[in-house]
């Protein structure tokens, strides 16, 4: 079902937007670089299959960091919660996504959650499959269900960008391959992550997605069950602990909904049992979220009372 | 209104029980050592005025860590958000309660959130009043404002035990001197805290504190909104994200409600819109958590579908 | 004997003069700050007894961190290595000295080494005494034995600015109370080193103390072994490995001699067997060593070959 | 020439192995775990070309660590001081070797010195050559010219375990990729320095080198200057601040002597203008040091006063 443009929505966009000036645009991926600042759209996806958005929704944006939690979803079912928290921690972290310093000083030596880049490699590295094509794949397939979109792939532009320029990735990598939270090969695992980091979708999509979390892991278009009820939740809850990088704590007291954010400007918001929103704002701030994002959400939370606390 | 015991939380009281054995007392507080390392009690204080209970709810126990929600709301009341948030961060972190590297670390070196010591003896400098007796006193008639309970005091042998041996904190304290987060007094500010966190009470007074909080601020006996909502709603937010020390996450995924723990083996629990918890059960998990306390409510928010997640 | 004006040193002296003024005087101790950030003085005092100088050599200064060698050496003898060593470690750091965030993450929580600021506070609490005015007293007699002048002392008003002002290392002081390397009382410590810090000499006072660790504790004038051969060769280690704080690598490359600097901009100075040094200029480099003293000591070692590598 | 077999260092061989049953074996590079834990040898090569032994100082080890410090040697002598110095830092660490956490922690992200892992990965990274042959060529060549032996060659066995485990090591080399410290491809720069480290000898050849570095880098056999005397001593210096791992404070108060040590249980020492020392004992302490072997020093610094301080 096509969304609609609804004027009240566009008038929070356009409050939202006069921040971008103040944020920066992601260039340690050089492919990010191209963005353009001054975007930013909204999509909310209800869990009775209506849509209203505003901004340009149509243009696609890569998930980054998003993936994080769809991979995790994935990599539950492929496992288990046991087998999954023997390599990866709950505790949300003050550190930064990018930090390794954590790594060496706690004992054992397992990320914190899978929320940062250290627990995300580790969970991407739990993905099913015979080889990378096969993992790559499956997550592929995964992601089309959530968003019931046949067409959804990868940007090989970002991926290959991504891939070229990630050393404090492998650097990880090669830590927890020390540690054994990891095995395998670590180009491959690269090829991998950076292939579900670039993962390419709209806003409209990625609503839909939250739609599915906001009904605890069934479709809202199909009625299937696509993530199990307990995993379902289990992710909604690393989001609202550790989904916003270091400012998931204000984020959880500024907005209150589980919400995961990309360094492409990208982030995914659920509020339960009602909508899932989809954002894209390319124009950063100094944590990494989308500037422009985080304040929209905070004036349609505040407007709405959609904080779940 | 007396609390009824019930058979049912009794049996999830006597399954809980059998781990208190592989917990510890804590006993780095000399007067803490003293607790019966296999009691376990609970109250439940419905939002009309119900309450049930299991095990000596009559027992009295001393805040500890709990008082720093309190204090939280008193000083949110007293300067607002934005002049708190100066003083103290929003965000949960991996270390420990009583870690210090971080203050060094971080720039500026303001705590991380006012859940860990560092940022709750923070926040209880910022307890208005002419002198640590108004202080104490603007403080204690909060406390039983929030109980509905005059006879609330604070446990001087407790205080005195823990005033005598806080040398983690003094640390503490003088490190947030040398950075401005605190001023005045730091013997002042230790004497305050120590009492603070020797607040008595027992669980069906912790429970009806909860209750205050599950109806946004609004108490159940009294109707009075005792806490503006905001505020309310905002504690609730630390608690969920930083309410267990660095076992938040984990909690939050096994037991997904608001709570606040302390060092005696206490726990304030919130159910939103439907009841207050208040446990005692003195038996230590390594991360300073009710090793049992938060079993039981594993089980019981397992049995009745109580995350918020 | 007084030292004699020798006008190839006042050359090495002139061109060091033009670094004072990319450094900056010490302002963290208020009383510190009124130094003139221009001055520059050095003196040579020979093993033999004779004495060079340039520059104005009767000007008094506070000791600072040098005074952290001479409470070692005390403390030492008072004790033997062994109890001395299990209070306080050997090993250098990268860490400021005023650092606190090693003192959680090694395991025990032993400071690094005496000349940072955590193993120099454990050392003063180790000065035999029965109370700060005996300590004080003992630490001055050896000090007044070192030099050989009845007339040193401390200066008051710099130990109290200091004592008003010390929150760092009362911070550390009770840091180090919780982990049992100091006992006592703090307050009573803060007095006892800051007056420790506050003892004052001249450039030509600091030379001599630096010719009797160049004959190994043997005193030029009096012939007397005032320090154990042993004692006085581990003094001088630890100057070499830790003496001019995170600096102490590049100092030892580029200078190559043991010597120890304070704050307040002196640096004491040994060439094994030959002589001792005394430097007085206030501007510091960033890392708290005497800009132009540390330029000035490259020339002469470079100039005399003095380096020990 | 053939060295002699001395009975008096014999003795203190007799007497310092008793402690190789308090040490292990290195196995974390499985090739090195091969080695006879209760094994001790060492030679004295003097300056005048005469040369003690006792034990079996035929046997051959490898390198490992020890090669940090002729590898800094070759790069300052391509590429200067100034250059090299850019790219590593001076300063001792009280960190482990194979630290990280520091790398991110401090600012700029360069490593505090050559002699440990990230400082050395850095350090091979420029050494000149077109490519990893003509780099390991170099490096070989100077190796020979050091010890006046043309046999001297890697074991590949060794070289290709270390290859296919240094997991810490690439991490490393990641994290200095992504800060500009190496530049180039990783794999190519672990060959070479798997090689590096792998690089065999016996404790007479090491005791040759020492001699050089005892004369300043004079061979006392071909009288060339194969090392320019301000590098040579350079080395020295960073032997006695950061020589021996973390343990390089202890080491220089308990035996005050340039030394480098390795994980193969070998000891590079030298006692400047008199001769060098080579040690093989593969028991090591907890720090990564020949626990014998460091034992032996101490016994055999004591007897003769060796010690520079």
């Amino acid at each position: 079902m096509a969304c609609q443009t609804v004027s009240e929505l566009q008038k929070f966009v356009d409050i939202a937007k006069a921040v971008t000036k103040y944020g920066k645009v992601a260039d340690y991926i050089p492919a990010l670089g191209k963005a353009n600042q001054h975007d930013l759209s909204v999509a909310f996806y209800y869990t009775d299959g209506n849509c209203v958005k505003a901004g340009n929704v149509e243009r696609k944006f890569t998930l980054q960091s998003i993936s994080k939690v769809i991979a995790l979803a994935l990599v539950l079912m492929d496992h288990g919660q046991e087998y999954v928290f023997e390599h990866v921690g709950m505790e949300p972290t003050g550190d930064p996504f990018n930090s390794i310093a954590k790594l060496e000083t706690v004992n054992p030596s397992k990320p914190l959650n899978p929320m940062i880049n250290a627990g995300a490699l580790a969970v991407t590295n739990m993905i099913k499959g015979k080889d990378t094509k096969e993992k790559l794949n499956r997550l592929l397939l995964f992601v089309r269900k959530l968003a019931n979109n046949q067409e959804i792939s990868y940007n090989d532009e970002v991926a290959i960008s991504e891939f070229q320029t990630a050393w404090l990735n492998r650097s990880m990598c090669y830590f927890l391959k020390e540690h054994d939270i990891i095995q395998g090969n670590v180009e491959e695992l690269m090829d991998l992550y950076t292939k579900q980091c670039a993962i390419e979708m709209n806003t409209h999509d990625l609503a839909k997605i939250g739609a599915v979390f906001s009904l605890n892991g069934k479709h809202p278009e199909t009625d299937e069950q696509v993530i199990p009820i307990d995993i379902a939740r289990l992710c909604k809850t690393f989001m609202v602990t550790c989904g916003m990088y270091n400012a998931s704590g204000e984020f959880a007291i500024k907005v209150g909904i589980p919400a995961k954010s990309g360094v492409s400007g990208g982030i995914l918001g659920i509020v339960p049992n009602h909508f899932g929103v989809g954002i894209y704002g390319p124009s950063l701030d100094e944590k990494g979220n989308s500037i422009a994002g985080i304040y929209l959400l905070e004036l349609i939370s505040a407007n709405y009372s959609l904080s779940i606390f």
